[in-house]
């Protein structure tokens, strides 16, 4: 696992030099670069891998979607969004580089990644072209947006839907958009047939609703210096969340049920990464 | 031109459904479909339709030019950058749908444009694979964002680069980077060859930095009703522009010159669509 980190860090590193005028690059580079655990990338580099690729073919593509990922947590942590000024452990963007240059550092990632996966990838057209689609389709107002924009609403009691529909179309497509992208890439750059694609993706749905929940659950019971952000935010807002919807205990059944699923679908796979990444949240949560 | 200005703002309101979570689509279609010159999309459509391309094919790629140009003007009235209230004589993005609808929505609009030529485009993959390459490189950090984040830092009165180099930087990036990235995909889906592509790029930045001279001049001599938005706010905010930089006879001067280029260039092709835009220009600031 830290050999993929490494390879990932090494590649983000590389891929992002500081140029003229270096205001941008840096900020775009200080968030992306944050250490962190690389789910979405090694996820898409070892599906590639699994289903007989070559994780080299995957690299611009996971990292570009861990510079989504950063994107997303740039503009998430602005004031006028859930106004956070601390990201794993450091100044969060805009505490750093002003409040406009963490705007634009984020804008600037949505377009650099997919020019990163078209610049980069050595792949057909078609195959490229698939790729930088799939970024589009997962990054926008049909999935990640969609996502941020019903939980702002629903932190002020705007309900169109159930509080539980509600919950899930927050996770769904805040949280789980961006492990499908990361499975879905890869079983595309391994060149994978549709049914597994779609075995993939129904993975990294459950895995993300499961990541969500240990989310949730982790804002309630953990420090700072865990988590590296500001805790027990969630309840203070009032937040709809699994736990201050289900409470705690079902909240840790639902994350239970999930992980199960998960473990069925990829137990099927020789995956050591995949079992690593489920066994290390499952011990959290569960202790087991 | 009205034909096109008719056919691109038909296109927009049919590309962008209103759906669930409808706030953020409202939010994307409200900018976009502001009314406005179209100056963007009608350029790349006409640069398709003089080089033997079918304009239908362009279309897509037009109207996700015009959302992007929507993005930064939705960026860049947030209070954190220009704090602009009005936008095409309407209340900016910001001030109907909140600041944190406003930078969704621009984020969203980012990955909704490229999305729109990969679905909408009926062309070859090297040739869509092209157009959105184009477009990441010229939405980004590499270009229109460069512009942005030169121009804010340079209202704080801070220059890496001399006062004229660092102006051209700014009007380079922020306004002709649009325009080249309109008429380069012109040429792209019209399969023209690269010596024709670097002619039409060739007037584009001509035509950028005449266009942005024309902006600075218009600041200072127009009222809000003929703008639409905030005037004399460079002036007041002490921007560097070429009307503060080379005084307001030697801009007209310099957009003159431009203008004569612009001419040059374009007299070699059949359009009455381009004349007609540099005819209007012109007549605005020169009155001949």
């Amino acid at each position: 696992m830290q050999n993929l980190i490494d390879l990932v860090d090494k590649r983000l590193d590389e891929y992002m030099p500081v140029i003229y005028p270096e205001d941008i690059f840096r900020a775009m580079k200080y968030t992306v670069t944050l250490p962190g655990k690389r789910l979405r990338p090694i996820m898409c580099l070892e599906t590639t891998r699994i289903l007989g690729g070559n994780i080299n073919d995957a690299l611009p593509t996971a990292c570009a979607i861990e510079m989504l990922h950063a994107q997303s947590l740039i503009h998430d942590d602005l004031p006028c969004m859930d106004n956070d000024d601390f990201r794993r452990g450091k100044p969060s963007n805009h505490k750093v580089f002003g409040e406009a240059n963490a705007v634009l550092a984020g804008d600037a990632l949505l377009t650099f990644a997919p020019q990163l996966i078209i610049e980069k990838s050595d792949l057909p057209a078609e195959t490229t072209l698939k790729l930088v689609h799939e970024f589009t389709k997962w990054a926008g107002a049909y999935a990640l947006i969609a996502g941020q924009v019903v939980d702002i609403e629903s932190e002020g009691g705007k309900f169109v839907k159930s509080p539980e529909e509600t919950l899930n179309f927050i996770h769904m497509n805040k949280t789980a958009a961006l492990f499908r992208l990361a499975v879905r890439s890869g079983a595309i750059i391994a060149n994978a047939d549709d049914k597994t694609l779609e075995t993939f993706d129904g993975f990294a749905q459950k895995f993300g609703l499961a990541f969500q929940i240990y989310d949730d659950i982790m804002d309630e019971i953990s420090t700072f210096e865990e988590l590296g952000k500001t805790v027990g935010k969630d309840k203070n807002s009032g937040k709809l969340t699994y736990v201050s919807l289900y409470g705690l205990d079902e909240a840790k059944c639902k994350f239970s049920s999930l992980m199960q699923d998960c473990y069925g679908i990829i137990d099927k796979y020789p995956s050591e990464i995949f079992r690593g990444i489920l066994d290390k949240l499952q011990k959290r949560i569960l202790g087991e």
